[in-house]
């Protein structure tokens, strides 16, 4: 049995606030041993004070972007696929200029692990139970329409179940072997603080067998770009190709 | 609050078992108005008689592939990332080997949305109660490790819900705005099938502000591949773009 609810009682994250503390005020009487709680990194980002005057978010975005990955021009301005400091892939690097006073842009926290780290050593030690924390981010994804949440942090908790080995009941090793289950916790979690807008932070309880003090963080969900198959947009990697091509003959 | 719970005592599906009626055997009791079933393909596959004798798995693979995305090769074979009949982007084309008899594969179902239809019908008769059924596959991703469940079928239930048009608390439109929630539905309901295997449905209650008995099915859920910035891998467009670029000096 799987249960998700939103923590209310959550005011809007200015600079500074500890928010650990906040998120602990309202899960008072509320959480119990083997709780994940799933947090929105926006609501870190602005405790963190990530939220920056920018007039021009496209140089925001440039300044967070480690890597480019595929650009695509719509009427009125660019997509841009890029790789953030954080190794994730996604539109805009995570610039969000939604929600924000104008002329600002929010950042993505600087260290989403550690900012996990902080929450559930706060809130373990405030009342002693054994929890997990996730920072959630939305995503886009290739080959499929909308957006999902995913982890980009990560404290106490396994993100990357390695089922590699297991057989099943023909004694066959699985196929499907590293379910991504930080991911489908934030999904998850996503689905109810969406419901009612406002709600940052939401506690996702029967997962405790997940806990694990020793887990590493969100950063084994990214896929290394030498790994991977889909490293360039296809127009990118074709236009690289060409040119690779024409010059092959000189 | 969302909670998701499996239905236990749903034995063994073979070809030709009337699926809707066994779910809802299991169900009996169990359900609420507004839930939403979580079915995994392969027993939609099993019961539709989607098990075909194949001594060999590579040409089930490529007599299910629409189109060839990306391969790559491994000690021991080569990773096929293909779009299957349903516009699916995925590894193997949903072609399983595991958990079949030795010298069979499953197919994925026909036509999951159908599928989907067909036991909610059953069950929403059943029972007097509105409800949603969504059919899952496990797909691995691009840029991240890991694999989660995301809806290849889906009836009754809204899977992308469309926010544009939606503004923020300053006024502004919103940019994320098609949430992905039949994927993130099926995510969460794999939390709970996973945990304990064996277990293919799981009932999602609490999301029943996304009934909708005209919504379309999870075909909407895939986006067309001339639309997609990633719809060739990165070495194979590099290598047209490559002969391109010869041809173009000739």
């Amino acid at each position: 049995m799987l249960s998700v609810f939103a923590l209310d009682g959550i005011a809007e994250i200015v600079s500074g606030d500890d928010l650990a503390s906040i998120i602990g005020d309202a899960a008072e009487g509320r959480l119990q041993d083997g709780d994940i709680l799933a947090v929105t990194s926006k609501v870190v980002s602005k405790a963190e004070g990530r939220m920056i005057s920018a007039l021009d978010r496209e140089q925001a975005i440039t300044d967070e972007t480690v890597r480019v990955v595929a650009t695509r021009a719509y009427p009125g301005g660019v997509t841009r696929i890029v790789e953030n400091r954080l190794g994730v892939v996604g539109a805009a690097a995570g610039v969000d200029a939604s929600n924000t006073p104008h002329g600002t842009v929010l950042l993505l926290p600087v260290d989403p692990d550690a900012s996990a780290r902080v929450i559930r050593s706060v809130l373990s030690a405030r009342f002693g139970l054994r929890l997990g924390v996730i920072i959630t981010d939305t995503l886009g994804r290739a080959w499929r329409e909308g957006q999902t949440d995913v982890a980009i942090g990560a404290s106490g908790v396994v993100v990357l179940e390695d089922l590699r080995g297991s057989t099943d009941a023909q004694g066959r090793s699985l196929e499907v072997t590293l379910p991504a289950v930080g991911d489908e916790i934030a999904a998850a979690a996503d689905l109810v603080k969406r419901k009612a807008s406002g709600l940052p932070v939401a506690v996702v309880r029967g997962m405790g067998h997940l806990l694990d003090e020793a887990a590493p963080g969100a950063r084994v969900l990214v896929r290394p770009s030498e790994k991977d198959m889909f490293r360039l947009g296809t127009d990118e990697a074709w236009h690289q190709g060409f040119d690779a091509g024409r010059a092959a003959r000189d």
